[in-house]
């Protein structure tokens, strides 16, 4: 049984360690960072024990990589245009994908490019950095909520494939929680990473200066209330009450820099369009216009495009 | 005939320097700048020639002040609450105010707490900055409108205290354009006001960069268009052209950064009521609800409560 994971950075090196480190054969697909993990391999740093992994299977080319019966992505969404040839190659015919991602409707292009494929996408609730090459800081949490896409775009259930990688994953000691309702699961998500990362990047605000202010505490409020009535027009009855959990739930925690704005400040392309545009637009095609987190868009969108640390943007100025 | 000046900086500065330069007795209200400016006069640059007052009527304490024929008033409206305490003793009795100050509703709090004065509101279009204690750089416009506050809330027409303060302004060679609806006058000034200022301020971006993305111009014609709705559900038809007219004014505009703008980087309070929340309250009590605005005026309040260079939140943060 093979492993793979596409993108070894803070969630894909975090989850593909654990697994290697309790045995499984894992390969890794790196890009810049490929020599410096293929001759030191990875470092896990974590609040559960720092740990290791001094010889990987290491490669800077999909072509080099075996055929994998389960295909970990865990990319920025904004690399998934280099999915429909990175994938083909890796995941063996009737394999298993498991897309760690933000947003909306990654499954749904990985399904239609792999038409014999089982897809599983998998919401992280995990506080991790990469900090050098191969080098990971695990802050806090770790568990995973995970479910089956189906084809049908209906609630797929607690597939046999499901329980299959929720076993594999808890013996290497990741928290998976299955959900029968992938779609629902992540509009729950959304309703937390549609209002933080936008905020924190917009502001350079973490969770707690954002909880702690009462009028950005009022914009996360009205952004929850929005994803929240997205979600019900798209078919997902979340209740109210899901919005003032979160909210407590986000008091409770650490102050949290939400993954955009780290993103942000290491000069990344921002997710803004699976998790910001998608979702807006699913809701805009079922007739709730989401006027709030399209504002926010706007202004995430020009802060991308002139962010100094983001080699692209300097690019441009250059022209 | 006495003229006065509260709140001699970049705006009243300049207007009052160019009285004094044409023979009106102008007694200027100074706070920082008092020591400075009554040993050294003021110092104007301008495009359209330089020039020093070496000798004016400076004062520190409204007490010390002559009553005055018409007073200039000419605070940052986040300044107001010290004016019911200044212009009773500074504003003759049957005496003028002039506001020229950004913003909604400040007619309204002078002519209740001087129920004998001419209210006159002015709006400027005016690029000027103080750059240093009594040093005032004037770099383009100048002309004001003006209109008469009633006291009925209707168009108070082209009176004689409009036409006499006019005349005094054209001899100092001050260009203003009188209207005899200064509601309506203030809310045309909006559709620009609540559109740059905020969007530059939470985007540190000036007009040209505000313009030239595709993301922050259509979120300007969006503010542009909720505003121009709030001033008609206050009853003020302005037409959807107008719009149009604003966003090719400004883009034939040199590269501009809106007050809001310049007063965040200074260190200085930011006008979010005047600006936003009084029209926004405004349009709803007239049961428009300017969405965009709100969010806009919100994350303003964020940005003002944690401005590094404002002394107040330096203060905050030392508790």
């Amino acid at each position: 049984m093979k492993f793979a994971v596409i993108g070894t950075g803070a969630v894909g090196g975090y989850y593909g360690a654990l697994l290697a480190r309790s045995g499984f054969e894992v390969h890794f697909l790196l890009h810049s960072d490929f020599e410096h993990v293929r001759d030191n391999g990875l470092l896990i740093e974590s609040r559960d024990g720092d740990f290791v992994l001094e010889s990987i299977n290491a490669y800077g080319k999909p072509n080099d990589m075996p055929g994998c019966d389960v295909v970990i992505v865990a990319l920025k969404t904004t690399q998934n245009h280099h999915l429909p040839a990175i994938l083909p190659k890796v995941v063996k015919e009737n394999g298993i994908v498991v897309l760690l991602q933000n947003g909306l409707g990654v499954e749904r292009e990985i399904a239609k490019k792999l038409p014999q494929a089982t897809v599983i996408g998998g919401l992280c609730f995990l506080c991790s950095n990469k900090v050098g090459p191969g080098h990971i800081r695990h802050l806090d949490y770790g568990s995973i909520r995970m479910g089956q896409f189906s084809r049908e775009e209906t609630a797929a259930g607690i597939t046999d494939s499901l329980k299959f990688v929720a076993d594999v994953f808890g013996k290497a000691g990741i928290s998976v929680h299955l959900t029968e309702n992938l779609g629902r699961a992540r509009w729950e998500k959304l309703v937390w990473n549609m209002s933080y990362n936008g905020l924190s990047v917009v502001l350079d605000a973490n969770t707690d200066q954002l909880m702690n202010d009462p009028a950005t505490r009022r914009l996360v409020e009205k952004l929850m209330a929005e994803v929240i009535g997205g979600a019900r027009a798209c078919g997902f009855e979340l209740a109210d009450a899901f919005a003032q959990q979160m909210l407590a739930a986000t008091e409770k925690m650490v102050a949290y820099n939400p993954s955009m704005k780290l993103d942000f400040e290491a000069g990344r392309d921002l997710e803004i369009h699976t998790i910001y545009w998608r979702p807006i637009q699913s809701a805009s095609d079922n007739g709730y216009e989401m006027t709030a987190a399209v504002i926010l868009a706007r202004l995430l969108e020009y802060l991308d495009r002139h962010n100094p640390r983001n080699h692209r943007c300097q690019t441009k100025s250059l022209r």
